[in-house]
């Protein structure tokens, strides 16, 4: 039952761009809660939130818009690009990303929507990528490499480049939510794909007036998980305890020289890149992006940044770094305040809010469905769909509706997209020349913790003989 | 409720092999239920069915028997081809088939093994390449057409050639439970594939001593979807009043201009068939096949099949077909008992039984499993590894095991199978040229009803018009 209130009382999803005062960063939460025991962190990160935008869907109301000239789902339709062309925000970008106030870009909301949703996309990108099968042998991993992620999401549409994953490390305490592989032998059993760093290429860099260096951050698990978990046992995810909090703030700054992908710190990457493009006289954006528990994750990365920028005396000069902005799609769990709460940060409900209303879009079904209200494609599809409030719907909008329905049951029957349709072809599983149907080994360099050498190899084929001994021996006795 | 009990006494699946008298038919039934009312049809069903086999799944018992020289389920296996070599059964077949005792070749199971898994793979095709997906302007159809059906299903090994689609007309009277699009202008709104017709190629009829021409039936829904519903409200499938009955025994022969399948019967097509290679002097054998109600249709047809060649005076000379050997692979359905009770027919447990068990097989969980019992693959799993009752589990069988849990979960953990992983990727959907996400037309040749006519089109066009008009309408009022 605590899920299930939790899920009620927060289930808004705030978006919110900020500005932290040197290395800046974006963070999540709408709840006024000022604590009287203000240290030094806290009124550092507390500077940070001058500027916020918050996102926030609201269970649908019952006013009733006129739709006119709304697209209809067909033929025709299906042959519109999904994206409009990209504008030239190279002069804009500060405004954008709320250095001045946020209120005359929100109603209505001209050029920050194709930001909202690019950010957007980057946070999705860690759902649909990551590896939830319990049997895989690569449970929650990515299962692609990064040089190969956004070509197979179909993101590089947006001009940024992964230039590293970010792995929940064995050193760390891991939350319970985390994916395990129900296997003994794992590729690193713990361990968890836990988000990337990408950066703008030159091309973005000139239409957004900076280079952009983006954290994204997976959310808790794959919707569905969650809600399938959610309908079994209704039980909290499972986090909250002061270890869970330290292993949340170190994942950002953890590394490991075993793995593959990890052998330096996120924090430590996103540093050498502000220094990279600084020294070649560049300007330089953090966005740090997540959903969910993503955004807690985010906050807390930011709050990080913040903090390592100024105790080991990276010098980031204002007028080369002088906003970070960036965007975190956050559910606002309770549990975040457990952690928050031992740190005496401080939050308060500053800057404007954009308020989406799932009433507003006749694609989707008003039922309360916390999986669809929860879900960062019901997001997108609003606010690209968002005029102005109390305004019709947007008519040229252009994002492929379809998405809506990948991982939830949100779209209207009417338009004939089946739910959570978003799924590998069997599972994954390949029939191969003898007729076998086998899930196909990985590509080494979509391994993170390198496993060719021949010891793990052994150590891997002694461990299924006695799994198999076990399961036989069973039948024995 | 009713669904539940049925589930729980009708578990077991029989699989019969018999012949009738001139044109031969299987059925499937274990009852012994001898109505008093016997008329011409009755006696002459019950000629038919002097020699059958049951092939039936036992509840897991607690026995233990010893498992050696088990093949593990690793890489190495992986390699191994799924069949074993074919073995010439030209001079065997009327012995496999039931011409003389069962019991013989029952115990150990050697010839037949391979004859019964043919026939099975045959009835599994039904739900494999069926269109279940409600949302699909072809749901209740098969998603290729003849010409691909055993290549898309990796069939072909098998040796036979699909020459005709049965489908169920508009004519009939149709059964509740018969897949039905919730759209509203749909290829075939009335129709649903039931099953096919195909024919041995010369290779096959060497190997196998006759001309075999079979009659596969489609089971009553995909396993995951009648799970599904029962999980969900424990209702009947809801069939079993004579309407349903008179609308079962026409599928067989019912027949239609306007549909590009059924300009002619699935009966008159074997009729045909058979003299045709009769004609050529071939010795040529009828065997129709079916799980879950599929079996009921195939004992239906079987029937008709031997009413038809006696009423409508097709002279098949016995020595030409003096068996019609056949497989029925079936649920044995509460309802069936209405359909048949109607009929007067009568049902006889006689023959032969192979008793398969559960728990004989170290790859398969013993919980109970309503789902996993009732799947069609667990039969063939049992029925590729037996050996003999009462001995171990047969060591060198090669079937992938991996199959059986293609829509159920009954596979033990330690094999790392997913459960239901037979699944489209994306549902069908494809990203087309402008990142949309469609579902591609089917090419003509899918489409039982032609549609490609400019008026239909229209139809279809107008229609989805109004579709829209009526949603944007209820956001206006």
């Amino acid at each position: 039952m605590a899920l299930s209130t939790m899920i009620h009382t927060h289930l808004p999803t705030t978006l919110y761009g900020g500005a932290v005062n040197q290395i800046s960063a974006i963070s999540a939460h709408q709840q006024v809660a000022v604590d009287t025991k203000l240290n030094r962190g806290a009124l550092r990160l507390a500077e940070s939130l001058t500027s916020l935008l918050h996102l926030n869907i609201e269970p649908p109301s019952r006013k009733n818009l006129e739709y006119k000239n709304l697209d209809s789902f067909d033929e025709e339709k299906h042959n519109t690009p999904t994206t409009s062309p990209k504008e030239m925000i190279a002069d804009k970008w500060r405004h954008l990303h709320g250095s001045m106030d946020w209120g005359s870009l929100l109603d209505p909301l001209p050029w920050l929507r194709r930001e909202i949703v690019k950010y957007g996309e980057f946070a999705q990108a860690t759902y649909d990528a990551s590896d939830f099968d319990s049997f895989s042998e690569y449970c929650g991993s990515c299962m692609y490499n990064r040089n190969k992620l956004f070509e197979k999401l179909g993101l590089c549409k947006n001009g940024y480049k992964v230039t590293k994953y970010i792995h929940a490390m064995s050193t760390i305490d891991m939350p319970l939510w985390l994916e395990r592989s129900r296997l003994m032998d794992t590729w690193s059993k713990d361990s968890n794909w836990m988000g990337y760093v990408a950066v703008s290429d030159d091309e973005e860099t000139r239409r957004i007036g900076r280079r952009d260096i983006v954290v994204a951050w997976r959310g808790t698990v794959a919707p569905s998980q969650w809600y399938d978990d959610f309908q079994r046992n209704l039980e909290p995810i499972g986090i909250g305890d002061a270890k869970v909090e330290h292993g949340f703030l170190s994942i950002y700054t953890s590394k490991n020289e075993s793995t593959r992908y990890n052998k330096s710190s996120a924090s430590e990457q996103v540093m050498k890149l502000v220094q990279f493009y600084r020294g070649k006289g560049e300007e330089v954006s953090l966005t740090i992006t997540g959903h969910s528990l993503g955004g807690a994750l985010a906050l807390l990365s930011a709050y990080e940044a913040a903090a390592i920028s100024l105790a080991f005396q990276v010098v980031v000069k204002k007028d080369l770094v002088p906003r970070m902005p960036g965007i975190v799609f956050n559910e606002n769990l309770q549990r975040f305040d457990d952690i928050t709460g031992t740190l005496e940060w401080v939050y308060t409900h500053i800057g404007a809010e954009l308020r989406l209303d799932v009433s507003s879009s006749p694609y989707l079904k008003r039922a309360f469905n916390p999986l669809g209200f929860h879900s960062l494609e019901t997001y997108l599809h609003l606010v690209d769909r968002f005029h102005s409030a109390g305004s019709a719907f947007r008519s040229d909008a252009r994002r492929d509706v379809t998405l809506v329905n990948k991982a939830c049951d949100m779209l209207v029957d009417e338009l004939r997209i089946p739910q959570c349709w978003y799924q590998l072809a069997h599972k994954g599983f390949v029939c191969n020349e003898h007729g076998r149907w086998v899930k196909p080994r990985r590509e080494p360099e979509d391994i993170p913790s390198p496993i060719g050498d021949q010891a793990r190899e052994h150590s891997l084929r002694i461990q299924m003989q006695e799994n198999h001994q076990m399961l036989y021996a069973s039948y024995q006795t």
